[in-house]
């Protein structure tokens, strides 16, 4: 039996993971924008990436534009894979062929 | 934002709700052949079936064959309606296309 990963499973992270597996590698995304595209509060969207952070899919970089604190959100190479990995077993789930 | 069926969205269920999708309409699987096929304990399956069953996603059936009880297990109209809603959901969100 494969368990899907439950840190992407979830559907909020999903969404998440779907939109910064969208970027190019490399590039970052501002957390506003993220915010915004995914229809997410700050507080829950911080929560989410908390989460992705602390098993290393998502890389977090605050700076200053001006004065401004910005938070700019990317995959890690890491993530990208357990994406990847992720989307392997779905796929091999939903045409029920995961049996072991 | 559209939110993915969280009674099927929950990685043990998915795997209940495909193989019962997979059968042909009206056709039923013994609940032990399930628990075997998905690697699962008949504890385990049964919460999960209990679950699907009270949202009206699956029908269970307790008979007897001669004198020992069986149980069989069924997808509903409405359950492969949502299950079928479920993957156009999913599908969506992982092209990106869900943003509300």
């Amino acid at each position: 039996m494969n368990d899907l990963d439950p840190v992407i499973h979830a559907t909020t992270r999903l969404r998440i993971m779907t939109a910064l597996n969208a970027l190019a590698l490399g590039d970052k995304l501002a957390f506003n924008a993220l915010a915004r595209t995914l229809d997410l509060t700050p507080g829950n969207l911080s929560v989410h990436l908390t989460k992705l952070s602390d098993v290393g899919y998502v890389a977090i970089d605050k700076t200053f534009e001006g004065r401004k604190p910005a938070t700019y959100v990317s995959l890690t190479a890491t993530g990208r894979a357990a994406f990847e990995n992720y989307l392997t077993e779905l796929r091999a789930l939903l045409s029920g062929s995961d049996k072991e």
